[in-house]
């Protein structure tokens, strides 16, 4: 039985989208056991008439709720008793296998390092972003978590990336590339310039190399490696040139009556390949590297959303990835101390 | 008369499309003189039988190219009869006012500081890439030449790139935002935090504040300020996510007759858009903060591209811009040196 934690508060849909996400998610998986955290009266109206497992889902209840507009380290520090602390905590205590959130992205952020906790050995835990390309789903990380980093994180980022991508995305031996603004080793600013070659000498990940923004859409690389400001760009880029486009094809389409007719014909298509752009559509992103999973379910989830970003979490503890992180992680760090030593086989 | 080098040898389409763009150019604007540095007997076998005026043209004979695939700072150093190098130095020297060039873009940088040099006072010179928006030409500074800059050095591209905006560009009191991964003051990396307050006290430009990569395309600010390794980043994935939208609304136009008649119908307006969002046809990239204004042409260009950006240095010396970049470089140091003596004045 997989125990997933789901923020009842968080997201502009809560509570309502939450629960009836969460009953949606319990009855198509019969090996996972949902604990919805937040007001209780509220929960518990919204359940009321709903058909389900009772005794797969519990309630935890928790007055507070921290918003959007609030100040995530304040925020934090002050609603002990809000959904999201509520929830991280019980990834910390071992009560959760993983917690599902729609709630603040910065106080899912800081929460998940400060209160959930990391795995030993990660420097820093990254946010995993599923993203759209023209072939499938790949993997930004980090997404948002970390800006400023050091070389190390970026490697750990790529083993961790690329375990996620292995076992809960189903990718066989993930092409792992890093995001720099030219295809050769030497470029790019200092940080990925001294991360390269020790993405290099990894041998944890199937690593292809530098790879450039213009063809991360074009699935150049399954695990897209970079510090969150560099990734945060590339997300928000993304997002917003495909919006754009689709908006502009709209009006287009409305300009006289040879446009209208063709737009009305081509419609369903444009309609389907704006999804498939569409990230949101893609369940929530995973961050890893912590004392249990946490997923950032967009902030305007519906049930659907909230219910894949749920059934999300099942891949990644049915494949011990949490350990298997642990693992590598701790594997990577005897390569570094015994290279730095000079020991054998450090030249490889 | 306003004289323009002109790089003879540089890109794809070298020198075809560069001597008969710069034909195009001198027949439409009486007021400039051109400089082809090239091969002489190429560039002469091209001119013959070209019906132009002889009096604003020259050939200044140059025996070698950089070509893309050399390492830009050995070229720079090896190369020194190359038509890249002979045309840096034409500015240094002040025997031309600007040069174009559509050749390696690493050898246009690095040339650009080291042989042709910056003018007083400028740390850095960013290259100044002109980007489409749904409403409108935007100005992305640094978009390829400057990582891991310092704040400082933020500030003068924001100076610089608010000069060029408005004069060369013509946008009246250009808004000027920093390029960030969110818009509240406290969020980003190291580099923009300290950047902010900067650009805030800047009485040399109309700073709107942190501006997200999502709205870049949505024309938020006139003037988008960032290090290259963002910048590029920003412009790569405008490029990729664009093309591989349009490449498969062109395949799911071919799906069935249904979809054949609606892309046949709405063809002309997509075909209309793809180039509105296409930054190759905004002509050339400004290196600004050099002693003369250095133009990065597209490697791909043909006739037209070679022409606009020959052209787009008119703009920049019927206003003086040099001498504007000039002064407002001066005056800002003044400026912050008064600001760190605490003398009057300096709390503004």
């Amino acid at each position: 039985m997989i125990r997933i934690a789901v923020d009842a508060m968080g997201g502009d849909n809560a509570p309502k989208s939450n629960v009836l996400g969460a009953v949606k998610a319990l009855k198509e998986k019969k090996d996972i056991e949902l604990i919805l955290v937040g007001r209780e009266e509220e929960i518990k109206a919204i359940l009321s008439g709903q058909d389900y497992d009772q005794g797969r889902l519990r309630i935890v209840h928790a007055d507070e709720v921290i918003g959007t507009d609030e100040e995530p380290a304040v925020a934090i520090k002050k609603k002990k008793n809000s959904s999201l602390i509520i929830g991280m905590k019980m990834l910390r205590e071992g009560e959760a296998e993983a917690f599902v959130s729609a709630g603040s992205t910065g106080a899912i952020l800081i929460g998940g390092q400060v209160v959930a906790g990391r795995i030993k050995g990660v420097k820093r835990a990254p946010l995993a972003v599923i993203i759209p390309t023209i072939s499938g789903k790949a993997l930004l990380i980090d997404g948002g978590a970390n800006v400023d980093c050091r070389p190390e994180s970026l490697l750990q980022f790529a083993v961790m990336g690329s375990l996620y991508a292995e076992y809960a995305m189903k990718i066989k031996n993930p092409r792992v590339g890093l995001v720099n603004i030219g295809t050769e080793e030497d470029k790019g600013n200092m940080l990925v310039r001294e991360a390269f070659p020790m993405l290099q000498s990894c041998q944890e990940i199937n690593f292809i190399g530098n790879v450039e923004a213009r063809d991360v859409i074009s699935h150049c690389a399954d695990v897209l490696v970079c510090e969150a400001f560099a990734g945060n760009i590339v997300l928000k880029t993304m997002e917003g040139v495909s919006s754009a486009i689709f908006r502009k094809i709209k009006e287009a389409a409305m300009t006289d009556m040879r446009s209208k007719i063709g737009g009305k014909l081509l419609k369903p298509y444009l309609y389907s390949m704006k999804k498939e752009f569409d990230a949101s559509e893609y369940g929530g992103a995973p961050m890893l590297g912590l004392n249990g999973l946490v997923v950032k379910a967009h902030g305007n989830s519906q049930e659907k959303q909230i219910r894949t970003a749920i059934l999300q979490c099942v891949g990644f503890y049915e494949n011990d990835l949490k350990d298997k992180i642990s693992a590598a992680i701790r594997k990577e760090k005897e390569n570094s101390v015994k290279s730095e030593d000079g020991a054998p086989g450090a030249e490889e």
